[in-house]
């Protein structure tokens, strides 16, 4: 059912990814501009991901019809596909945002606009009209009762403690590519409204180069206890030097909706990484945003998905990965940190928060 | 403490790979004349199985100190490394088979003697020293007492059924190549007094061109309930079908050893696959046995590992691995069958059940 009315007023609130999930849904790729070799690369880390997953909670898998023989060869039978048109992979910005009542431990579904991360002007390719189609059928799959706002969002552009505190990124949620008559303060009466959300923390700028305007889930994300891990650089020479510190300096000196101190944490971001030749002849041509050898990656740690038991983090085979591992286990105690080498998920752009979209526990 | 009595003689018996286990034990790949561009993208499927088990029972991964470093970037803090000097990274057959007293839950292991698959006549490298040592290593670190029956063994060359049952091919482990004055009462004496077998059931050959003379677990491998899963082709014109057809006959013909008749699975084998030039090209001199551009791979489902939770399966991206990844998942219905993209631990000559080795649920 499409309600009408405002989610605060209905008390629901977005609940933060490390609560306990019924599930993850994720949107198996296919696009030979976006995803290098046919897609078959980057697919195949896509399955490594949802299999892993699919071992703490159930993972629901988009799937096009054509691709269904290729996902049924790499996905585990605990994996179920749904039959699903869209236009690029990427759940977590294409799918809805779940919230939840915490009295009556249900569910319901937020339907952002969608543009492709900046509609004519700077999306990211033309044609997405399948992927703004992909939450009215996610609902009718889950019986999902659902807001529509009519606000471009994106689900990475927005990090959750559950409890009040949001995290986002100005250059991306106030990017006129967005909505262009949107200001600070009419995006936080929708957080308010729509997430349950008392205290809005803005970071200026995302990670260095990223094509998404900068969504904060690669920049910075809540763990439990009021921790903030947070994207870092000590070579002052980085353009994303300056980013990190405005963003530590922000975040340290804030305090959360309950009044708490925020503790950052630092995790060392993976050396700088590029594009290479190969990669990019591996890519066909269309309609998306052309890239080429030499362009700088977006590799960061913090862009890792929170299972119910295990925390699925992406690494690069390079050394920052050891102690990235072992900082972002330690503060998830009750979970295991699984690295998965997920180069080809970062060549198309994004990274394994970016695919994933969580259920939070409960019924719709 | 090394043991000169028989198991048999002391109530141990080997159990089967589909009961519980405690652990896991694994090497992490690294000669270059065995794995394409220096072992990277084989370590990378050796951390995916190995997380991946790693959610359903402990892990160890047996790392030279060299390695330590590039291991920990792939792995789970959960998989746990243990320093060990080895000349490749098959655990399966260079590793212990471990036996158990069901009355004492006690375990203890057999230190088989190695002879990489051929010693001096066709072993597949030279140099083994390293793998011989292996065994006592793990009962250190284990503090496991153990048996060194002093026959040459490999832990893929048996399968058992954990209540009296084992098979076994003759081509491999009746090959001179293994023990010269070795006759087949004299083995079958052997699987009686170590690992508690009353029944031996011997196939003739195992997988076609395996370079390990035909282990079994490349062949065929015990599901619960009586079931015996069978690498299968029905294309009279591949080499495998007389091979596969005469296990078959063997198989369907015989009774276990409480006397019930085997029920025979056929697992229909991925299409016939051939390593190619650039993986050849990605191959290092050294002493390992010569691979070249059209060898056939032994490519077979049947190669997969039984964790408590979780069956890992070797898949290959063709279109076969559907049907295999369904049936073998219907005989584990309390496990979820994950397949796993592994054709560069098939590119060194075998699989994922090879690369393992249970450690059954106990204590030493």
């Amino acid at each position: 059912m499409h309600l009408k009315t405002k989610p605060r007023n209905d008390a629901f609130i977005m609940p933060a990814e490390f609560e306990p999930h019924s599930g993850c849904l994720m949107l198996w790729p296919y696009r030979s501009d976006s995803w290098r070799e046919n897609a078959i690369p980057a697919a195949k880390t896509f399955a490594t991901v949802a299999n892993l997953i699919s071992t703490s909670e159930k993972v629901f898998m988009g799937t096009r019809k054509a691709s269904f023989g290729v996902a049924r060869r790499f996905l585990s039978p605990a994996v179920q596909m749904i039959e699903l048109e869209y236009n690029d992979s990427w759940m977590r910005d294409i799918g809805p945002t779940f919230i939840k009542n915490r009295q009556t431990k249900t569910l319901r579904g937020i339907d952002w606009d969608f543009n492709a991360w900046g509609g004519e002007t700077d999306g990211l390719y033309e044609h997405w009209e399948k992927d703004s189609k992909v939450c009215q059928r996610l609902f009718d799959f889950l019986r999902a009762d659902h807001y529509k706002p009519r606000v471009v969002l994106e689900g990475g552009a927005i990090h959750v403690d559950g409890k009040g505190t949001l995290i986002a990124v100005e250059e991306c949620v106030l990017n006129e590519n967005r909505n262009p008559t949107m200001t600070k303060a009419k995006m936080e009466a929708i957080f308010r409204d729509y997430l349950g959300i008392e205290k809005i923390i803005w970071i200026p700028q995302g990670v260095y180069n990223d094509e998404t305007n900068g969504h904060v889930d690669n920049l910075c994300c809540f763990a439990p206890d009021g921790v903030v891990l947070l994207t870092w650089t000590d070579d002052t020479t980085d353009p994303q030097h300056p980013i990190s510190q405005k963003a530590f300096e922000i975040l340290n000196n804030e305090v959360n909706a309950q009044g708490q101190p925020i503790v950052v944490e630092k995790i060392r971001q993976p050396q700088p990484m590029f594009m290479n030749e190969k990669e990019y002849l591996g890519l066909q041509e269309g309609s998306a945003k052309k890239r080429f050898p030499g362009d700088r990656l977006t590799g960061s740690y913090i862009n890792f998905y929170i299972a119910n038991h295990v925390v699925i983090l992406p690494v690069f085979d390079v050394p920052e990965d050891e102690c990235a591992i072992d900082k972002i286990q330690s503060h998830f105690p009750e979970r295991q940190v699984i690295p998965v080498y997920s180069r080809e998920v970062l060549l198309g752009g994004g990274n394994i928060h970016c695919i994933t979209q969580q259920i939070p526990q409960g019924q719709f």
